[in-house]
């Protein structure tokens, strides 16, 4: 008992595993290094990406803090970077726009009366927002976690995050144009937003304001060059250059200099307030208008953390416990909802430098936070003067790697067409709906392909290779000879109610004989041969009549009722009951009635890609067997694996005419057992097969 | 060409082929007959589903007449009566409810000033807003036919129809029960409907209509009872009597001579005008609003009419054409969008009388058609005073046949689970949305059942039937044992996005090593085994280091750079190179670091349940076949069909490591051929199998 709850604990709190374990020598160094480089990444990336999500930039540098720290004791992960991320900033920039809009908060001016933005109020509101929502992802990822959902990421297939990352990419390009053209826009939100604010961006273009435009573009090209540089340098020097951090330390000291702000109306980074914030419960009233977003927000970020962290364990060797990844990061979120943070996911561009400078464990991650709290105590509100230009510029250098994932399309085209049609669909949904509703539209999509997959399958006639066991199409193998007097028939995919008509219409098509029309032949021949049968009982009639008729009147005996429609009246009821049952085995042969015997005897259906079979592949496969019965084929049912056979089972499959001696393990052993017995026994006589083992 | 033409000719107008060789003596009498007994049937129930519609009752015998007339000349089922059906009058009635309100109509009186209900315009409206609606359902199914899109009604499966149905029954029974007990309620529209429209009704049943609710019930009983007395006398009366006909006959008269209507304020049905109208094109405004109504109306009055169409034409051995069936209802229903009627379906009740009736074929439509124009011209003026709560009860018996779909539950629960789950997610959404989302949520639900039926597949280890090729799951059938050395590793299921996680963990699990442990093993003791070499190599040099420095000293000769540092060198190169591949088949084995060997040299993965590979089954596969080979196990796919192949080779599947070498056709072909060969060759020699045939 305290076993188990010593390893439960164990597994809930990794840190205790691993830690005790910490190989300080060896590890150390890498970890501080690496902790120092990605919390240099974190001060311009938390700003940048607070702008992303309409909210302060000081809440950025929260959510670098204590969802780190909290990471830092309950993840499995050893090199992923938690924190403030592109993809999940831009949803919930979304989510702040449409229900805390700034034109909520304008008021009147005391002395002009014109309508003005209280900025203060606004930002309020949002952090208040976003908390509540971080709480509430926090909840549903713990929640997750602890069902042991982290199947769910299965769902969210790699084509399929590929093509969202990338359109949210995209949806991050429209949204910080405004900042780098330096135009103001309307906030727009749900289906289409983006498509309206591209094409007001594109209406304000005119407007530009050329100071910003200026100051953004050198911003880009100098990071994008210095970042060339550091490449180039790679190994020779121990830590990247801190580009972004340098970026923004000059653009202050340009911006402060130069009254940027002042002078050309740069717009700034504002007031940053110095110091941590005691916790405050989220405001219960949001969390009716976030729920939908806040579980697409937990999805997304959870499966970008496990898909990435399961990169890096690949890569060292360890594993990521995802269902203990859904429980690290809601904890994260759910702390973080009481510190004015937002929801936190996993940076691409952070996690490759931690595990690149030689991180080895969290470690680098608890030295980072510690660096973030200086900055927070210490040296944030000095980023005053920093012009939110330089901040977008940064966000966009920092898509470059989910832009290159445009390349993705071509290499799709290659390898697998409805893997392409995956990533498109969820790239196009994304971009024209918003990121939720894009990512729910994906996730059915990419479900429905494997209809898709299965709904037209190849269907084949197999033949016998030159004497071996082995059965390949007879159509495309040459060696493949077809077995005289048996067609075996295989399709690629699962019957089920999608195909289930198209696999017989194929079936039929593929033996080369109109089965309905040879069907209906018999019925004729069948009423022909009733009527014939019929007249030939008339004038049996009238001559026994005739004969009782002539023997009453000569031989002057009593007339017997019973006698004379006896045996009239118990032939007809035979008839009758013939007629009732025209399929019973009775009934006369094709030959018997005058018609052709088709040109095979049996028919053999190769059921092994059959993953299950439901009401309407059973119905299908009943009408199959009915058929064929009709014109003397008999059809046997070959490799059905065995849950299949039971689903058979179930579904009332089998019966008089359909029976388990129909079934056979393998297509080999089928036909030995036809070729063999064909000529020796009436169908209906087969015991033995290889099928009804115990 | 002429020819060509005359084909399709004669494909789109099935009665140039069918009338021209029609057995008049054999088939008229039982036509007419049928054509009587159906067009009496007709009557009544055009007028009570109209009254489902929402609609005058005029309207329904319209919708019997024309668009009837229209599927004579192009229909391919003989059996079917089209014309008005309850479930697509109750989807109609619900789109007229929403759209043209009564409260729109309500004008205030010129004397009272109190608002009341102007019905003729409303009626008006209405009428526009179904022609409307039925001539884009007209253009849906001709344009589906025509795209031959007539396989969309596999995607409606059986479970899911009947489920539908039945939930449409309850929505019919509900939306009459107003006119049974006779109060007027708020019409609602949307999700929910349902329930609100209950919960008022049941609020307001203390306000019943005592009057009203006693004509109900004994018409519904006398209509029951004489139903009975007319199956049990069956065949010995030529013709079903005429039930519901009587009954409005009969209440006409009684309401007429009772005065009902100003006594006992039951409402009666009212004015119905006389004569055809003239043909008016349909209101082009309402198209945005019921496009996507019309669209769910067209599937689901095709579905349900070919459904039917096939039970009949399977019977009596003929072939209904699908995409053709589209054509003719959508012609139809585009002739009668002219002619103010609504959409058609096929009822069942109608048809199942046609057929008992001795109707051969659409002959008897054509019978019912001129009976109705008879109706509509002279007789329909006089039903004026039928109480609405005759026609509601008449509805409501009708609904038997569908409320004994209910039985449907017990049966898929002892055939098939997840069919029964299908029954039952239609049926809850239908109630609880409305018709037309309740049809998208339930297909949606349907095709996903096709994840959950793959999602969680059973995996085994399979053994070989003593001496047989018949390879069974080892763990169930005492006959079937493992192969010494070689695991078969089979999934019931195909491998795709959601399962490739689950079927390599698995897969992992079944074999009973610990794969991730003996890798990690192996990389320490090659660490191990490096660290150990370098310590060796730096003796040595500091070993030639030596040698030379004394062979200088005591020489005297001049040093040679090259010579010296040369071996050195190209050593560490060497080593280097190594060390970047060690996956490499330089590497040393297990047994050279002292590692043990797994138990089995070669895993056998049965490919043959699978229907297709995508990116991540593939890329799972690919690290199958790395793990396991960097453990020495040599791993083989068995029994993928070609296209599986085909994809393979797209997706890049076989490089350096795994080659075509790896795949056999069937198990037991790889069986023998890795038992032949386990101690004679080494694994990269293996050269011959049977799949690379030409």
């Amino acid at each position: 008992m305290v076993l188990l709850r010593t390893s439960l604990l164990f597994r809930f709190i990794p840190i205790l595993t691993w830690l005790p374990r910490y190989p300080v020598k060896e590890w150390l160094l890498g970890d501080i290094i690496s902790g120092f480089s990605v919390g240099i990444m974190h001060l311009p990336q938390g700003l940048a990406y607070s702008l992303l999500a309409g909210l302060p930039p000081v809440v950025g540098l929260y959510s670098a803090f204590y969802p780190v720290l909290v990471y830092f004791f309950f993840g499995t992960s050893r090199h992923i970077s938690v924190g403030p991320f592109a993809v999940i900033s831009v949803m919930i920039g979304s989510i702040t726009d449409s229900l805390e809009p700034s034109g909520k908060f304008m008021e009147a001016d005391n002395d002009t009366n014109v309508p003005i933005l209280n900025e203060a109020k606004r930002d309020a509101a949002r952090v208040q927002l976003a908390a509540a929502l971080t709480f509430l992802v926090g909840i549903f990822q713990i929640a997750l976690g602890l069902l042991q959902f982290g199947f769910l990421a299965t769902y969210l297939s790699e084509p399929l995050v590929r093509g969202y990352t990338t359109a949210a990419a995209i949806q991050v390009l429209i949204s910080q144009l405004k900042y780098v053209i330096g135009v103001e826009l309307e906030e727009y939100a749900g289906p289409l937003a983006l498509i309206y604010t591209f094409l007001e961006l594109c209406s304000k273009l005119p407007k530009t304001n050329v100071g910003t435009l200026v100051t953004s573009l050198i911003a880009i090209i100098s990071i994008l060059i210095v970042k060339k540089i550091s490449d180039k340098l790679g190994k020779r020097i121990p830590v990247p250059i801190p580009t972004e951090l340098l970026t923004i330390i000059i653009a202050t000291g340009i911006s402060y200099g130069a009254k940027l702000n002042g002078r050309f109306n740069i717009s700034v980074v504002g007031e940053i307030p110095s110091g941590l914030v005691p916790p405050k419960a989220p405001v219960v009233s949001y969390f009716g208008q976030v729920i939908g977003n806040a579980f697409a927000i937990a999805v997304v970020s959870y499966v970008i953390c496990v898909s990435l962290g399961k990169i890096f364990a690949f890569k060292h060797g360890y594993k990521v416990d995802s269902n203990q990844e859904l429980i690290a990061l809601g904890l994260s979120n759910f702390v973080g909802g009481f510190f004015q943070c937002y929801s936190i996911g996993c940076s691409m561009s952070r996690s490759l430098v931690q595990e690149s400078t030689g991180g080895h464990s969290q470690v680098s991650a608890a030295v980072s936070c510690l660096l973030l709290l200086v900055t927070i105590l210490k040296i944030s509100e000095l980023f005053r003067e920093l012009p939110k230009a330089i901040l977008a510029a940064i966000i966009l250098v920092n898509l470059k790697g989910m832009f290159k994932q445009f390349k993705d399309i071509h290499t799709l085209w290659k390898s697998n067409f409805v893997d392409l049609l995956i990533w498109l669909v969820t790239f196009v949904a994304t971009i024209l709906l918003n990121l939720d509703m894009g990512l729910g539209v994906a996730v059915v999509f990419s479900l429905l392909t494997v209809i898709f997959r299965t709904q037209m399958p190849h269907y084949s006639i197999l033949g016998q290779v030159s004497k071996t066991g082995i059965y390949k199409d007879a159509a495309e193998y040459q060696k493949a000879e077809e077995i005289p007097g048996v067609k075996i028939f295989r399709s690629s995919a699962t019957i089920y109610f999608a195909n289930a008509a198209l696999y017989e219409e194929a079936l039929k098509t593929k033996c080369g004989i109109d089965v309905e029309h040879l069907i209906e032949k018999k019925k004729k021949a069948l009423k022909k041969k009733h009527n014939k049968d019929k007249k030939e009982e008339k004038k049996a009639k009238v001559f026994l009549w005739l004969k009782v008729t002539l023997f009453i009147c000569f031989s002057q005996e009593p007339r017997g009722d019973t006698t004379a429609n006896g045996p009239s009246g118990s032939v007809d009821d035979q008839k009758y009951q013939n007629l009732k049952q025209p399929q019973s085995s009775d009934q006369p042969g094709l030959m018997a009635l005058g018609l052709e015997k088709p040109p095979f005897h049996s028919i053999i259906l190769d059921f092994s890609p059959v993953n299950f079979v439901d009401t309407v592949s059973i119905k299908t496969l009943k009408n199959i067997f009915k058929d064929f019965q009709e014109i003397e084929v008999n059809v046997f049912l070959v490799g059905c694996n065995d849950s299949v056979i039971s689903q058979l089972e179930r579904g009332n499959f089998f019966s008089q005419n359909i029976t388990k001696h129909h079934l056979f393990a393998s297509l080999h052993h089928a036909v030995s057992y036809i070729t063999r017995n064909q000529e020796e026994l009436p169908p209906t006589d087969r015991v033995s097969n290889l099928c009804s083992m115990p």
